[in-house]
């Protein structure tokens, strides 16, 4: 692209999809599914050790999650990374998958429930894969969204949303915020102080 | 903690972490400077290869942006993982740091400026740090913010917005967000469909 | 463990696996298959992308010879990283995996080859596995060793092969010294000076 | 290049490479210094948790030394990784660099013992480097090799070694087997069986 036309930019689409980002928040704000919030806090805070997984910009997802709940001082680790252990029976396994699909984050699910024994959460957007079935507690995020998301698109933006938030964004953006809440909510109730969270960040980075 | 507390989870947290994030967002899309948004997207159509490079959360933000220009066809690397080549004087290197002064990120930003020559852009919350200071382009987000989240806090939370959005989660959030509208933007400017993307999205995961 | 009993560390068995891991290469470097070598090498230079997959220690030993390729010129990524893109039906996949029976490479073998169309080598020691059988090309690699490493362990060490090169170690080690020796072969092929290489290394780490 | 010239390929070069790898192992067998190793295993055995960091393919031989580590039960993390906490003065760091002034890993190493107070171990080929002078126990691997390596250069190779091993390739591949053989010698202190390892290898992969 020339230096000209690109001086033309006048980010009408950056203006869209972060009003139809805020949109989308604020539905799901309302629209989270209250009891397995409650579910997974309780499933994490009764946890022995903590395993998160996800592919792709899921996978990123989940270990900006892993990152927060080691500053929190859980036993937490991310599948796949070095000094990652062997998941035992009464540990707690974390599934990150919009599509709820991808194969092999629903094969070491598969894995984690049926050979292992350990709880798994899926964070979907798709409830009803074969992620979502598997899963002793399921947080449905921009599921419910997705319809909403079609409605915003043929009133404002005729049939352009998918250009805007491609493959599974809403999702991801959405998962980020929805977890970052429930470090919120932890930190309440175990009382953890920004000092203790700086406390166990990385020093060496 | 034992399973009776746990039960009596209420999620007030929960529920007032997803509000504050709503309303820096509401603010944040207001208040971005449009003028840096467009430069960076001419620096990105302009550049040779583009490098991303962050240090824990915010590292993430950017692999989650690298993602998304690899899907565009853009040539496009992480530094420090393992088939990213050597910087050139006409590459394009973009640093996130929400504090612009964690050392192996500014380090890094003065070898790209200094020795090699690369263009640089800082996305920071704060632009008159070190890092801000030597970038060619430079994206404050969640700047201004900073004050708004402290009145935030004074009129609804009586002094625990740290406890909510603890260690620079509120710039990790909003720089995702922005970075994805970024994204929207270079799709409308190129004509990629969500075909072309999908068509680039990792087939082995 | 304390002090008294660590100041008594003899290193014996420390003398005993460097021996052992010398003469196991000694061996290696007389039975490796050199007709597999020479269609490897024809295969990495004939290929349009190359894209390595391995798991666990195995997978280091393919990051390493994806770095050093990367440094060649080659157009390489490694399975898993950030920016990797889809292989294609022009692209070669090469696999490490002693076994060849790890579930997550085998399902991504399967992929490579019957639905995708891309050439795909197995380095393993063993070649009768799911992951040797469907290979373009296998180099086998501590396969024979294995019952001269019984044998080394009958005359040398009553029983304890596996306590000095526990879990694949041998065939790890083999692996990344094979690979390196053919990274000299195409060195010699191509002509690529030092400098050159040096040239691709990243400069900013 | 085109076929005909790849299938001209003798492989020389593959087999004088093999070789050359042969010959340094067995020169390191001899020369590496059983005290260093023997204060190594000492540290690693009397340490709180352990943290391994090292660039480019030093990393990995660090994270190849890191997974045996966590397979034996001790308490290890990557520098770099999603979920490593922060180091503490109780805490051995370990740093691998052939050069010994890599400036991540000096910069690194100089937190670890000046601010934090940590132990520091240097696995190096230039034990007068930045990092070696540095280090509370050095264990230099290769170094005394060079000498050698350019002597087995000149009797054997008419001035080609570097192109056989470029930038550092000897002191990775070295640096691994002597990390495996403290590895065997640990093993054999601490007397844990295959079972033992094989019990904590990640079962999810």
């Amino acid at each position: 692209m020339d230096r000209e036309t690109a001086h033309e930019i006048k980010c009408d689409r950056f203006i869209q999809c972060m009003r139809m980002i805020d949109e989308q928040l604020d539905e799901t704000s309302k629209s989270v599914d209250m009891e397995s919030v409650k579910k997974i806090i309780e499933y994490i805070v009764d946890s022995n050790r903590i395993f998160i997984m996800g592919a792709g910009r899921s996978g990123l997802v989940g270990k900006g999650f892993a990152m927060r709940l080691m500053h929190m001082g859980f036993d937490v680790y991310v599948i796949g990374e070095t000094t990652t252990p062997a998941v035992k029976s009464d540990d707690l396994v974390i599934a990150i998958s919009g599509s709820g699909e991808t194969t092999s984050i629903t094969n070491l699910g598969k894995v984690s429930k049926n050979e292992i024994g350990a709880k798994l959460i899926a964070v979907t957007s798709n409830p009803d894969s074969t992620l979502g079935k598997m899963a002793d507690v399921k947080l449905t995020v921009g599921g419910r969204a997705t319809s909403q998301e079609e409605d915003y698109l043929e009133r404002h933006m005729r049939g352009d949303y998918k250009s805007m938030a491609p493959m599974g964004t809403m999702f991801e953006l959405l998962s980020i915020i929805v977890l970052d809440a429930i470090i919120a909510e932890l930190i309440a109730i175990t009382g953890a102080s920004e000092e203790d969270l700086r406390s166990r960040h990385a020093t060496l980075e």
